[in-house]
């Protein structure tokens, strides 16, 4: 048994080379970094995480974050505060945020490589730098420039983190219906009163300070989404001269027990727990607080897509070497007697190279939508930037919830891989599985995501996204001859086939309900086909070096042996809502 | 939210029906069964786990049963041994047991069914009686007539409760390297020293007496699997009288902290903890210790498998219950500001309508094997007997493997569906998923039954048996015209063709590993082709009857949307063991 993380530095290479790292950092935007550094600067990553993060895991699972009424104060495991320290002072909280607030100013790419080293050395600890940067991100994009030059700096070095305070008891997925109130005040500021759950980090002892992107409406506010606004509500009122002042009125009633990611505290705020009301600032435009959120979902949905990538990294590594230590039967063809590692059972072997393949065709899916992203904000030239905008927001809800279903699943092969064993909590493969869970939900709950793909992104520019990205694939599918990797060509030709019969039914729908009853199949239908071409691309690539044969082996797998399982969905995606309806 | 359980006795007893419970009540064998009451006695039952056990499952999983290390005890979870006792005194534990010593002597399709509602109502509390029965039917098979005059009537009432001692930790799908040891005496009786693992229930406050059933080697005996021999070891040795005497040397060193299923103690025990050994007979022949086991294999993987089940039907429970009061979103096609539970929304309808269907599917798996194994054992003539064997031993790994694999999927849509609520453990979905991973790895892990199917059951009658099932299968499909079963019946035409021509390929391999390497897609794909058909059975039965629109609903989703990606596993199972190895 093995609770050891070792960052998959060569895999990811391999990656960032095919998407075009060096490309994306040769950017103008991105005149400001060394690209030389950049492996370095992930291999020293790797280490920091590896060495001083991860081995925090198993305690933050058994000791977890705690809440003390009395106080409204959470502790967070042993270990995280003085680790957390050390990440601020490494640096590591900056990588990809703006240079002009004293962030490294990394693209995208390179971040989310950050993003899945961090999650798999520890989710829990990771979840509070993720959500501070989803909040920095915002703030840049939308605040003033006074409200940037108090919070940015030290939001950045992570000395303050951050949180998003959107759902409420009775607002998750749908949020036109948030109810807390912001009243403003003759000063400028508002004055905030309501409830706030399922906040990530939303108190701790991490930091001092703790910075609150709350949700709000205003007085008279137009009903639904387009009547929210955004505000900045620190934890402690921030003075003229930068240091912290007044406690803010902002109160954790409790934090919640869940099945797992048990050090990250998922908390109740109560604003306006006191008195009036808790102090903020209006963020950006009134009424267009949902525009602002827009502007981090798509990079934090990749950052969770990244969570589900990383607990299968985890769980492979310690099912692989749990597989090859284990001593149970014996391999076919030896003499009696001579027990052989359980990796010798093919069974077992199986369900590692699912896990292998399924874990890299993750992190092609996840990368590629990643570089999309960069690409869209920062390529030279504006077309080059629109497709890469569509790009990335066709592949977006694939990333997240093919990833975080698929990861899950991942997860659970750990499990089974240890047998009895996997479900003692002492071995730690179970720990990945409770963690894993959560991906699923937040961030948009895959379901969303479904209809987010059928209901917004297919129709981008009458359906030609996806018509292109199609056509990128068939052609590169052509392009593939007869030797090895032909029957992963004519595997994904089959999907790709299944992937065009659904999405011409989709376009010609004439109820709503029947494309959002398609939704979910079609979503995993799509991301198989994409991965795998993905995939496909690497093995291409690595033809002639000395990946060639492990990449062949992985490509092939998932390609012959998983995506047909997706082809076989058209039926479930085209079998209308009818098909769903009670009786 | 609600953690109510009722018993679905109206789908239990159209299945009953369907496998034929009549025709089996009626045979010989169970001519003091009066067949007429079975439905009351069902329904009786199922009132008493709903009303007793089921409201125990929540404390069983917070407070868990604890061991104390200073007196080796095991302490269950407030309220289980009062509930235990009700469960004896109302002689529940007697119902499939032989009419000989006290037991109901009904069938096991009936007792399959007991073991459905116990298991929903309570999977902790069930596995006692679960694994009791287990032991009661090993040692009415192979003990001798004293042993049983000592050990079956309070066994079989429920008085005492017995264990499955079977693993230590370095034998577990491996039984052939156990090392317990068993000298015998000079009174033919035997000292037993070594430690085994993962013994459910094997120390409790239920009862006071424990009846271990433990396998060990006899000095000298052949290496392997052929010279383990089976020992009964009481807690308490037995006086002449029947009183309990003096403690045998049998302690239990520790309980498992496990992902769930809390309040069922998972116990390491030691025997001969304390000096020489501990005390126990030989149940059966000398080293026949396996031949005993298989006794009771198949009964008991089918109780897992009803696990699997039970679990499921939970979770779809609560899970409907939820989507049915939850607010959230509009229906398509409302007026804005008209919030709809979300059991409207299209994609949630996909999760309950997958979660019900599977359930449909798995229970009419798990009692046509149950039904087979009654047959088996009781029919008039030898011939039916014979096929009914052969078709029970043909079912056991598809129902154990699928329905556990399955079910686990099922609580985890159950945990989906609740949102971000499933993830926090009051609300009770996340228990279901956690104490349903168990199932896939008990009782011989799922891989295990894939190798049980490929390896043994395969070449039963030289393929004759698989070949008799799908023929039963094409004959049913044949008869089903051109009505609305038409499109079931093509994909599971589709699905057969596939199975034909995955068996004819394992039938072929010249190399076990290419066989082994196939072995868990192709349970899959016999699992879902042999549940389809059974739900397409339900669907022809119900027709005209009250019952029609409901069980189309449910066989035309699974045929038409679930087993097509069965079907696609093919290349899979064909792929051969190289397509496994390594680079």
């Amino acid at each position: 048994m093995s609770l050891d993380y070792t960052p998959p530095l060569d895999d990811i290479t391999a990656v960032l080379e095919q998407f075009g790292l060096p490309g994306i950092a040769a950017l103008a935007d991105f005149a400001h970094v060394d690209a030389e550094t950049i492996p370095d600067v992930l291999a020293e990553a790797g280490r920091f995480f590896a060495e001083t993060v991860a081995p925090l895991n198993v305690v933050g699972d058994r000791v977890g974050s705690a809440h003390d009424p009395e106080t409204h104060t959470v502790t967070t495991p042993p270990g995280f505060k003085e680790a957390y320290a050390q990440y601020v002072e490494a640096g590591w909280g900056a990588v990809t945020s703006s240079p002009e607030y004293g962030g490294g100013g990394f693209p995208f790419l390179v971040g989310v490589v950050f993003e899945e080293i961090m999650s798999t050395a520890n989710l829990s600890f990771g979840m509070c730098p993720l959500l501070s940067q989803g909040a920095t991100r915002l703030l840049e994009a939308h605040a003033s420039d006074d409200l940037k030059a108090v919070y940015m700096p030290r939001m950045i070095s992570g000395e303050w983190t951050g949180t998003m305070c959107l759902t409420e008891p009775d607002a998750g997925s749908d949020l036109g219906v948030i109810r807390t109130k912001a009243e403003p005040q003759a000063d400028g500021s508002y004055r905030l009163s309501g409830t706030k759950i399922f906040i990530t980090f939303g108190e701790h002892d991490l930091t001092d300070q703790i910075v609150h992107l709350v949700l709000a409406r205003t007085p008279d506010a137009p009903v639904g989404t387009k009547g929210i606004s955004c505000f900045v509500v620190p934890k402690f009122l921030v003075e003229a001269d930068g240091t912290l002042g007044a406690r803010n009125d902002v109160a954790c009633l409790s934090i919640e027990h869940k099945m797992g990611t048990n050090a990250s505290p998922t908390c109740v705020l109560s604003f306006g727990e006191e008195g009036a009301g808790a102090t903020g600032w209006l963020v950006g435009e009134l009424n267009a607080g949902m525009v602002a959120m827009f502007t981090m979902m798509n990079h934090a949905r990749i950052g969770v897509a990244a969570e589900g990538l990383a607990l299968a990294e985890r769980a492979w590594q310690q099912a692989r070497a749990y597989a090859a230590e284990r001593l149970q039967g014996r391999a076919s063809g030896t003499p009696k007697g001579e027990r052989a590692p359980i990796v010798e059972h093919p069974d077992v072997r199986r369900m590692l190279l699912t896990m292998e393949s399924e874990i890299q065709a993750m992190r092609r899916l996840i990368y590629a939508t990643a570089a999309s992203i960069d690409l869209a904000e920062h390529a030279d030239d504006a077309e080059t930037r629109r497709e890469h905008e569509e790009r990335a927001a066709l592949l977006t809800p694939l990333a997240k919830a093919w990833s975080t279903d698929t990861g899950f699943e991942v997860t659970s092969l750990g499990v089974q891989i240890h047998g009895g064993m996997g479900y003692v909590e002492e071995t730690g493969a179970a720990q990945h599985l409770r963690d894993a869970r959560i991906a699923m939900i937040y961030e948009g709950t895959n379901g969303i995501q479904a209809m987010d793909l059928v209901g917004r992104k297919l129709g981008m520019r009458g359906g030609g996204v996806v018509a292109d990205h199609f056509a990128r694939i068939r052609s590169d599918l052509t392009a593939v001859g007869d030797g090895p990797l032909a029957a992963s060509r004519d595997a994904l030709a089959a999907a790709l086939a299944a992937a065009e019969e659904a999405t011409a039914y989709l376009a010609g729908v004439t109820s709503v309900d029947d494309a959002l009853a398609g939704a979910t199949p079609y979503l995993h239908l799509l991301s198989m086909l994409t991965a795998g071409h993905l995939m496909l691309q690497s093995a291409v690539l690595a033809a002639g070096t000395d990946r060639e044969a492990g990449q062949q082996r992985t490509t092939r797998f998932f390609c012959e042996q998983l995506v047909p399982t997706g082809t076989a969905l058209v039926p479930s995606i085209t079998a209308g809502a009818d098909a769903l309806a009670f009786v």
